[in-house]
């Protein structure tokens, strides 16, 4: 599975280094950033949206292809010298096996996508960091409480559901034929990190964080249909001062689990997705090990928790950006790409 | 109805042009874009908020006019060879019929003023531009579904009411008087995006977007009083990227409508307002021909899609502002007011 | 009760000023603002949090201690010549009475924490400020709808509950021992407006909004918990500029009264805290006579409000550090401390 990374980076041109992504996701922030910092930028697009991306001039250039032969490209971005930012639309549209053997230097430990797939491996990993995550429930008849099921084809804010106790749980199961998980519902609101590991720097940083915007359950649907949690959008917010150190370790002991656990460890932005219960404890229910879409709120006009590390507001895709000149002005472009 | 505005920019001293507007609204973002811009500027404000504007070192003048005689202040208006930025409240102070044959150079197609007086006139533009729109029904025994009743006389979030079905509708239509027309009522969240049609530029931009913050709607009621929709604020969100090229798609089509149903086209700011449903379509359901206060949540910081076009976050006001000053530069201002 | 300030500043190296708060609630703002105008800082932390304090540079020193001996960091403060900034969470942990009398030049109007330690107080200070608030009800069978009981020792988001009428109200209450306080529980949105009063420029600068974000009132609760109100974070919005008027002059009557009832009168940021009903009328049920959390939602990027009055977007932490230059400047910073 193992890509020689290496051998490719060695026939770089390290002073004409190109980066590109997938356009979709994040992909306008991350090539905007990219291209202050003097990158040339490519936009790997699906045939039917390409004509957007080319409205933008900060992108120099749209290659359009179809995801399933998106290996055809390859060749064409390793001539340009590219660093390859992945992004879930990317795992989503290429698939995880194929995104962790693609022959290209991609941006962060893509061995992450693995632990993703599969959400066991994923409480795995957060629950050896020592976050603290919602119990789960092998046995629906353990069930003391709400608890929310996830069906194994969830995705996207469909496949699953809540149940209100054991009783409910019991007889929504009984019409169930997929494997599920059955996981605590945890009372609060929801609130999403995003942290910057930075290798060149040392340092983890809270560059931001977003609430989702989900249709239907965040508009006004006044009981006529179920709720449904299809995110479509995110909103800015700031959090109370005295639960930032919390974030902070929470973030500092994942990327040491990953150390551990996921060599080469984590490198670059990841995040961690909460539940504040009103007694201010956070419960991690999930995570993403590169940069989220919740990370666009800051797109362009920067966060306010990046002024703290840095003298004026930038957004995660000015903070890659950032991270890969760094690496490139000490040689060491190795240490931030899998 | 047609005023010559041709006539009276031929004799503006261009080189000393004002910008000004009715002191409500967006007048601080647009007073304060065009400031920065080195325009002089001149609020036209009712005797009773004049002193608030008059706080304000970035506006030049305040003028207190009572807006039943708005026409006293055009004669001032012209000799200060303004260019006259009409929003919403504006229009609504001194009705659509005489905002339309105001004497006054007005940036913007003052003709879209009539369409947007008249629901039908609406709905067939967004129409004739193939943008997604819910259903009317002229039946109220033909829906099948939750719809919203907009009454005639509807007004700044009253006048509507949601029936669940076509049984409590025709129940709570027995006892309305006036004209309405009924809607489906679309399930999903609502997204309101501000697009700037640039002629000098030529491309429709997408300058940010927003959420309505409404009272009582979004407050903790607890089921004590009925919903009601009056906007008192509004919220900065962003768009799940994938959405974009659609919401482009939708804005440019617009453009093209109005280019062919209203002469001479769209000019500057404008909206569409939509609710998002869980499957990602897009309906809209409104649309304003002219800069909307949702755009506020970016006075003065700037949006993050305006960083798009721009080298920097700008505002709706300095983006006005901007065209102002490029059409001016090319001599051709009458290319952009109407 | 009066701390001699004066003969304390009388000894200060005014060419060597340093800014120091509490390590908590807004002190990344306040500190970062002070370092980016050139003042030495210094944040007095928990044990438990310093070390989240120390990771960032703009912080120039970390003390470290025992908030029940808050008085030993007292000398080195002064030897340092600092201006101390206070906000809620330093008035939460010395209690109100100890930082009355703390012997150190006090950034604002201390005084105030003294009618904020008591309901009544709080209420009659709105009250001479002719700020509409909520009804009060000393009598239960008085009650004519919803209403929101405090109890005497509400803190952080619990001891409240709302009765929807006298009959649930007069059942409630009699199994509470404690004393309280029954107000009429207002319908519509909260909206919190930062204010700040500058003596230097001599004017009251709405500096900012934002909205609470409360566990789990504000999560997807789906009646699984009784709402519960506590504060874990902020979202900016902006509001309908035709209220601005209204806001601007609540905080001058505010200030006003303050002159008149709290000597020395306001200096430096307050706050007041509302319901906007859908009459577009404002309740102010609340206030805070220093900084507030909320403020952080522009930390480092700066508030649509600020750049009404200054060139650039700053934050409530830069605002600050500005008027303590200002007054430095000036030869005056015993008129904005106590």
């Amino acid at each position: 599975m193992n890509v020689n990374i290496e051998s490719i980076i060695r026939n770089y041109d390290l002073d004409r280094v190109s980066v590109a992504t997938v356009a979709s996701h994040t992909a306008l922030q991350i090539l905007r950033g990219a291209s202050r910092l003097g990158f040339y930028t490519i936009a790997v697009a699906k045939p039917s949206t390409a004509w957007f991306y080319k409205r933008f001039s900060f992108i120099n250039e749209v290659l359009e292809v179809d995801f399933s032969d998106f290996e055809s490209v390859i060749d064409y971005l390793i001539e340009r010298n590219t660093v390859f930012i992945p992004h879930g639309s990317y795992v989503e549209y290429v698939g995880w096996r194929r995104a962790i053997s693609m022959p290209i230097p991609t941006f962060g430990n893509r061995y992450l996508i693995r632990w993703e797939a599969d959400q066991r491996l994923k409480m795995k990993l957060l629950g050896h960091a020592g976050i603290s995550i919602p119990k789960s429930f092998d046995d629906p008849s353990m069930v003391d409480g709400p608890v929310i099921v996830k069906l194994y084809g969830a995705k996207g804010g469909k496949g699953y559901f809540i149940a209100r106790d054991k009783d409910e749980l019991i007889r929504r199961l009984s019409s169930i034929k997929e494997d599920f998980i059955i996981q605590e519902y945890v009372i609060g609101v929801p609130a999403y990190y995003h942290y910057f590991t930075s290798r060149m720097r040392d340092r983890v940083e809270i560059m931001g964080m977003d609430i989702r915007y989900e249709s239907n359950v965040d508009g006004r649907v006044f009981g006529f249909e179920e709720p449904t949690f299809v995110v479509v959008g995110n909103l800015p917010m700031v959090l109370r001062e005295s639960l930032l150190p919390t974030v902070q370790r929470y973030g500092e002991d994942f990327v040491k689990a990953v150390h551990e656990l996921v060599p080469p460890g984590m490198i670059g932005p990841f995040s961690l997705e909460s539940i504040i219960r009103d007694d201010m404890s956070i419960v991690v229910f999930e995570f993403s090990g590169r940069i989220v879409a919740g990370t666009n709120v800051y797109m362009g006009v920067g966060s306010p928790y990046s002024t703290l590390y840095f003298d004026k507001p930038i957004d995660m895709g000015e903070r890659i950006a950032i991270e890969i000149k760094d690496a490139l002005g000490r040689g060491r472009l190795m240490d931030i790409v899998t």
